[in-house]
């Protein structure tokens, strides 16, 4: 059962802000991105529209400490840990590593997200927090700590 | 009835670039923002998600000719001016001045925005073009062609 | 000398994403706008693009703890508190409370950025942490920890 | 010499807006996103920090036309065709396909955007727009008229 994934981007211009480096928001879209990614490659999906009930994973926290910048055109990976999985919640640790040409990988960031899971009331559009579904449940594990020392 | 419209924002650095300008794409989000505060400024909303049926208004097309970059920290107008008003839809046409200290406005860009009023099916969230509800061309009307020929 | 402000700003639709509420990342924004506009409002300049060497406040860490949803039209205010300031770099506290109709305004979410003082390089562009100036300095002073527990 | 390119992408959560489909403003940030990789497929740069002058592709007009939504976990692909090289200036126009599970893809959108190419005062940071580089024209031309009535 995997407790990890990854996936690969290249900084877009609209990515970057005054200061020429990827604008620090960004950053938690690409957690997202990587998030989404994972879900799908179990077959499931992030936010499920066509689900009765709806349901859906706001975050109920998410953090980011910001090492080395990434640039326009720059190439990095973004790798998902999974840290904790509790009832109806689940943590994430994010690496952020950046491509150098002829040189080892760079850490450019780490991140933190815990998303809870919820079912929307389809009149209110209110969310509810929900038990995680044993299908997810299933086909995930929390990585091992040693992943997470890296 | 009005037909014009006008807001002021000030650059964020977020919506800058690493050329050190607005970011092309963010001057829709700009435009939609005058939309939405034109909208509120008649006790209308752009996004009905209390109606019953929901409504909304997508964009059909947008288009923007950019002449002055704006950098952060600028201030800037948006001013909206109703083109033309349609069974289904409603075109604007949006300038944007940035303010210069100690001189006169200068054009930054110039866009234009088709929006079509649509109702959501509750439960596809497909959407479906709708005429203008009656309380909404109450309270609207194009703007002289003086207007749009500034 | 403050060590507190306060912006106010309204939900625009492409602030929200498809669960019908503000996006997570986009609390990132709102929270160095309001920095931003601290720092005008002190006739200071976060990112200082015609100073010599020009400077600017890159982020070293973000988090923010999502409370209850914004929704597209929402008015909420975002209250910065500077929790400490080091030799080179300022922390801030955002607070964002929502405004309810005849009710008392409800906490969204609250937040915390790190920033650092740099330089820029003017032919690398690469950026080199720096002492916070005095001419900042001399304009701000740390909230008093009762604030920061409100 | 290449005229074309193409690139795939899936919608992110962080693209959508309230009405559950992608943001009509990020439709420019994926064309750009397209013109990006293709000059990178070419040995390019659509920014180039490290020339002297620094050099830069601003757009000076963008337009979409949105004909069918793009909803989150879409795969679609962008195709870009050089329109038009003038001396100073690339017109492209961008097809947007969206993946259909069993079926044909289906055209979400049709856009175009002319970039001018510029090059940057060192000191002011201020543009000017300057004839395309040979090392440009030698690799690229404008698509066959029948490519664009597609």
């Amino acid at each position: 059962m995997p407790s990890e994934f990854k996936i690969t981007r290249q900084v877009d211009f609209g990515d970057t802000d005054a200061a020429g480096v990827v604008y620090f928001a960004n950053y938690f879209r690409f957690m997202e991105a990587c998030e989404s990614a994972f879900f799908r490659s179990l077959g499931l999906n992030l936010s499920e529209e066509h689900s009765a009930p709806r349901m859906g994973w706001p975050r109920v926290s998410a953090r980011c400490d910001y090492r080395e910048p990434l640039r326009f055109g720059d190439t990095f990976e973004v790798r998902l840990f999974i840290k904790e999985i509790k009832p109806k919640a689940i943590s994430y640790v994010f690496r952020f590593t950046k491509r150098v040409p002829d040189g080892a990988p760079v850490l450019a960031a780490e991140g933190e997200v815990t998303a809870v899971c919820v079912t929307f009331n389809p009149d209110t559009r209110k969310m509810t927090s929900s038990e995680i579904p044993a299908a997810v449940l299933a086909k995930i594990q929390a990585a091992p700590p040693s992943a997470l020392a890296q």
